[in-house]
């Protein structure tokens, strides 16, 4: 079979750090038990900007041509031998990881953790597996999700981050009547937020160093309420920083009159202050979510979390969560979830747009949250 | 109604620092809801002997003359108006704590997390409620649990450190087939290791610092296995530390060819460096149990825990342990456990039990697990 | 100490079937520990009514003149001695079960289990507890629950039965994004649909007989979709009524589109041919949850369940759910509640609010669903 | 390519009811992913006696030749491409049910209710997939489950039918210090009794019709007591059925001074008065679990479960239970467990072995509880 057969397609493919070539290739059809996909929409994501601005996302680095995008919507064009559950013209959400479906962690329901499970637009497994900042992707037919009539694409590709939402809502029991604390306003913190006031929070309150985007929770009504940590000098000693994130959580709990604490308190920041903070905003027997880590040590006054069986949980990624994220941004109840997308771009401009990411803010001021990446602007539809 | 017609009955009662006074005191009927109980056995805890040591346990200082003693057993011999589940001559185990049954936690099931629970030995509420190194002591009955018949008095006093390694197991979903790290071969540690091998894990290992305390361990069966930690100076920075604790928690983990970590690991020693390895030695998805906490900071890898989704929980005490600790006690499943108690004193004989614990060691040289003590050696039984 | 010094009010006692009187008492000042309550809305419910209309409830006769009603709301008047928590004026909701606090149940958080539970308004314990269907009532403060501002009287009174839905929601694990069936339209079924949809349950179908009970549910949004049971032939044998169960159970699905049935079904009519019905509309690996059930035998197809691992449920009143039902009903999301309140009447007319209810339509031809005792019309506010 | 070129082994193959014949068939090798293991034990199960009996199990009738077993053990022989977690020589237990692992069921670990499970030896699914009543079988890796070094063939064998157990124990929350009772003392009915004993039941009650069964339970230690349930004559009515059930719970509770019920209830007949009974027995709050279910309806006194919050919780067959069964039958911690091996043949004899099972008892009278059949007795190791 000779290879000029097959159709073509454009794709933004990263070379190397800060060099994202828009290029044309070719397009496989979809193998057995795969859909081919007409990508509609992709939400840019830290992890994708590291990966722009240096080659490398922590320990990963390129080790070929990879395309980036993970958070991800469109429509099925054909699909593969075996396939049951999708027919083209369906609308789908795409999960972006692919587990192994075999090992312990797979088979109890925690496919998240699988190890050998590859991400489409991640470095860590070699060959890389192309994510979603393309024309059309072949992928498993089983990882993608179909929408509801009343899901857009856009809301679709959020699908991917309040899944993260989603997974770690479940590890920490969120549930109705809850009062919830967020350190955190970008795009997770205010997912965080918002699964929160779904899920029948009491009372939501985000906590950030940026008055503009507590202001965007506050008005938006994702949060309840606010609180703008103030400017300060770095502690000198670690027992001066613990000391301080003390007093600061307890001004925290004064100021909202919680005085045993938040029963779920969701850490999006990764910053040290922030985790040290955290552990003592939480209520004694509640939870604190780590979303969101970075990778250094921390420094922190553990038994206060211990002694009062203040569970500290991480969460990675999430595992069977594509289904509720949809209905649920689907439903209506989220109605300002939509603003949450400040910018948008056509896919041969991804460039310009993660060139906008990093700088955090437009030509006019404005706050950048989530930036969408739509169809090449020459598609067909 | 005058007090002389009370009976009498004896108390080692702390005053002070170092200052136990045996005495004769009044002993008042139960009131109603109460049994008064014979203390048969009373077993002394790391938090007696700082009382007893200091005057205080960390925050907690004596306002008033204290008896001592929290894990006990013994013999109904009246009981108050409206109790119906106790006769005398029956056999129980004191459980110390007193809940208000009437809050938040106490309703759902966590009475450990009581913010006004009453424990019996503790000077942090006041007026203090008094522990159980006296000849007899009144307490509610709802809180006093008939022994199986197979069970002494002795291992009835074990059921209060027993308790709390079943609850922290509960928190963990401690279960058969598991691979179970316990740091610290104390007593804790011993009991972690003997509730791990009930439960049915597939591998104990026991880490100390101590090679006399991991050979008691190994050869009366707790663990399967054992790591003595060397000796080692003390690191420049906490990056070091934290350097060398990954070092050291995979030298753990490459030894006992357990190359993803540990099911479950109990953190028994409240030691930072313990902290900083046990992190690196839970599984993916597994559970650190931090047990006996002390109030410091700590400096560690979060991040290690974090995006593994290894969960870090404290435990507290105790709720709704009793019953399947005593069973557990009871059954002769733990043949070995009797051995944990090395040493044993009358009551009268109290100071010089805590001097004993104090050192660490007696006059011969062997090693001092758990001291009981038993009742007056001048008690007609 | 004479008793004319005690205030008096009155309260609807009844004395046997059809015998209720409104009456003149004494009123005691509240005991230590409880509250007194000005009683401000009253919902009667199906029990009331059993005892109303042949003086027992079931194998529960009165064995002295009781005062019925227990879903309710009103204004602390005054605190005995102990109680921190309440101060006068505060809005409460009365929950009115008494739990005894120290038994197995209620020390691990399942006090509706609690075999010494005494219910206020209920002939099962003797002497009885008297309800709420009076001017003021003493009650334990702890089972008092603060009202949140946005919260009515008559919403209040509501969580008693909403009580019952979020327990046996709870124990469904009811969650966003499920699809819900419930049989029976009637007050107990729309709180069903209402918390399913509070849930986020993708799809809310409700199920009766009643066309003008459907029509209320899905009018108001409480159900998405609804189906109306025709009627039938009494089925000759229990074959046959199984027969059609099945034949019944897969119509519904089919209609629904819901080939593998709804991810939980509430059965809240207690008729045999509904939850043989039921049991074939539940998903595989579902729940079934049994809503006021009836004391009859039931011929079911029980491998049905069993070999599908549908689980079968049943829900016993409710434990620790005020405080959640309570922020449901205050929180707005639920803005049609109000009508399921269709008839209300003073305290002095509770014997003609008792016919009414019995008679199932006012005079009008309107439903009653719920009907709302409020103060005597004498009452001072 | 040649079919002569394959090497040849021989199988137990099932024609139709009562044809079972010993016949030699090609060896094709391992596919990838897929491991060939030479079968040195199976247990046979009743589920293969109804296919052998009749042609038919249920609703599942042979439509076309088919090897029955599914209980086996073996010795992996050679691997095929892509897998990495076995190799030849290493010992395994044969898990029998193929899942697709793609479907909501399998991604959140409950893959025994996939509903494209296709389960060796089983005629449910066209084309059948053969099960281990043949000397070498071809097995995706990843149901493979090395052996523990302690445990042999047969004992691996038997982890098929002990995980129903331990399913349905995880499912029943089945814990230390718990009373449990089981109806039916044959296989199942026994690895009931040993694996609450092995999780340290308090007490283990065995009830079934047979003295004989009853004494090998008690005398094998797998129950502490047993009762057998006296013949009776048939019951008129429905009601009278019920009346009686409901008196013989009773009489069995009062017998062993259970007067609240036991914790955990395992009803493995099948029986109708068995389930009828057991209802009455399971403590408040507790489980009833239902396992190897006929098909048949059931008239129960269903409000005397839902009133109490007893769940009635079906269980079918098992998922990531082998490594925890291994373990258990590893472990030493049920010594009499070979004893359930009353007889043994060849692979060549298995026709035999299915009329023995038939029979119930051998020609010496001796009662028949698992027949395995071993390697053909030509088979060289």
């Amino acid at each position: 079979m000779s290879s000029v057969a097959l159709p073509t397609q454009h794709a933004a493919v990263l070379y190397g750090a800060k060099d994202l070539r828009y290029e044309q290739r070719a397009l496989w059809p979809p193998q057995p038990d795969q859909a081919q996909v007409q990508v509609m929409a992709t939400g840019l994501c830290g992890s994708d900007l590291h990966y722009y601005a240096h080659g490398r996302n922590g320990d990963f680095a390129l080790r070929a041509p990879l395309v980036l995008g993970h958070e991800a919507a469109g429509i099925v064009t054909s699909v593969g031998a075996g396939v049951k559950n999708l027919v083209p013209g369906q609308r789908v959400a795409i999960e972006a990881g692919i587990m192994c479906t075999n090992c312990h962690y797979c088979k109890s329901g925690r496919y998240n953790l699988c190890k050998d499970l590859r991400f489409a637009s991640s470095a860590k497994t070699f060959p890389h597996l192309d994510g979603t900042l393309q024309e059309r992707m072949n992928h498993p037919a089983h990882v993608l999700h179909p929408l509801p009539d009343s899901c857009t694409f856009e809301q679709a590709a959020l699908a991917e981050p309040l899944s993260v939402l989603v997974h770690a809502g479940r590890r920490a029991h969120l549930s109705e009547g809850q009062t919830v604390l967020v350190f955190g306003a970008g795009a997770i913190g205010i997912l965080a937020c918002a699964l929160a006031k779904a899920r029948g929070a009491r009372r939501v309150v985000a906590v950030d160093i940026n008055q503009a985007r507590l202001a965007f929770a506050k008005d938006n009504g994702f949060a309840d309420q606010v609180f703008c940590l103030p400017a300060a000098s770095k502690p000198k000693t670690p027992e001066e920083a613990l000391l301080r994130a003390k007093e600061s959580g307890d001004r925290i709990l004064d100021k909202f009159e919680q005085a045993d604490g938040f029963d779920v308190v969701f850490e999006c920041t990764g910053a040290e202050p922030c985790i040290q903070m955290a552990i003592h905003t939480a209520v004694t027997g509640g939870k604190l979510m780590l979303i969101g880590m970075g990778t250094r040590s921390t420094t922190i006054q553990l038994s206060a979390a211990a002694l009062r069986e203040v569970d500290i949980m991480g969460s990675f990624r999430y595992a069977n969560t594509y289904p509720e994220a949809l209905e649920l941004l689907g439903s209506g109840k989220l109605p300002n979830l939509d603003k949450l997308v400040t910018h948008r771009f056509a896919l041969e401009d991804t460039a310009r747009a993660f060139d906008l990411v990093s700088r955090g803010a437009d030509e006019h001021g404005r706050m950048v949250l989530k930036v969408m990446i739509g169809p090449a602007s020459s598609s067909a539809q």
